[in-house]
């Protein structure tokens, strides 16, 4: 199983920002092997225990406002990718390994306040795959 | 297999702008286990039909030319790591898990008028591994 | 076996600047299965000769300060992330797919004059695993 998907299909459009969290639910597809990743929920699910890799990328800028964004277990914060807001276009990333028991679950969470921009040049990724069952 | 190249090998160096886009043929081989990346063309090729994960970073700075390239897939774009062009130094990054058949290519592609640099710290990496055949 | 560490558990605080560039020592442990990462000593050793994946992300910002460090196998630099320090805050990272030898250490090290900053969002963090056995 492994998955890749991005924000966007072809519009270029902020995420955020909100007065409140929510997940984030990437709408392109780019590989849903196993169909892990729901793209109506924007969660992750896993099918089996074992460890898993993650990696996300947000983008963003033209002002003030935060670009960034948690990786979440079980609506728990693992890690976040942040960078401040900027006049010019900026990245930020993260990752974590982490072990999942069967029905887990994996989400990227907006946090209020802040924003992502992404289009139908795909810098706004998440992706995971299984490493190794336990 | 696995790879992991950087750019340039010791010189600190721009590649672009250019007029034109071009594929990033990286120098410096860290990793090139089963020979999958070419050197000479800058394209890795898939020895078996299966998902890959990739990985990219782009790093730049020093004035107003955008930092970035697209990863490809038989050059088609898949995803972008972007940064606009800042007075100091900045990086960019992003990668994709992907179903490629026997022989298919992956390349990082600089776009026409945007501009990279790397140097003997190695900022300006690609690379990529087999998570599991098809 | 899996790794991910993140290198403060709650309070914001700086590592650095030092007059002499250190491995960096990664407090917070999400992942360790294997115990193939040490938190006395901030180094991962290889239980089996193999090709291992590594992640490391930066994460600073509030002044001119630069952020960066780099990824070593056995004490030699093999890829740096690094980014100007900047008025906002600001994330750089990277990565290596590398063959390593029974016992072979790989760490990141915080050159002399370069600074990170962690909390308990965790954003500066370091993870590899086991690709596969050579």
């Amino acid at each position: 199983m492994a998955f890749t998907v991005s924000l966007e299909t072809d519009t270029n459009r902020y995420t955020g920002p909100f007065t409140v969290g929510k997940t984030l639910v990437y709408k392109h597809i780019i590989t849903n092997m196993g169909n892990v990743y729901n793209p109506n929920t924007g969660f992750f699910t896993a099918p089996v225990k074992g460890v898993y890799d993650f990696n996300f990328y947000v983008y963003g800028g033209g002002g003030p406002i935060g670009i960034g964004a948690y990786l979440r277990r079980n609506r728990e914060k693992l890690v976040m990718a942040f960078t401040g807001g900027d006049d010019h276009s900026i990245n930020a990333s993260n990752g974590v390994s982490v072990l999942l028991e069967v029905g887990d679950v994996v989400d990227i969470y907006l946090p209020a306040n802040h924003r992502i921009i992404d289009n139908g040049n795909h810098h706004s990724t998440f992706r995971g795959h299984l490493l190794f069952q336990v």
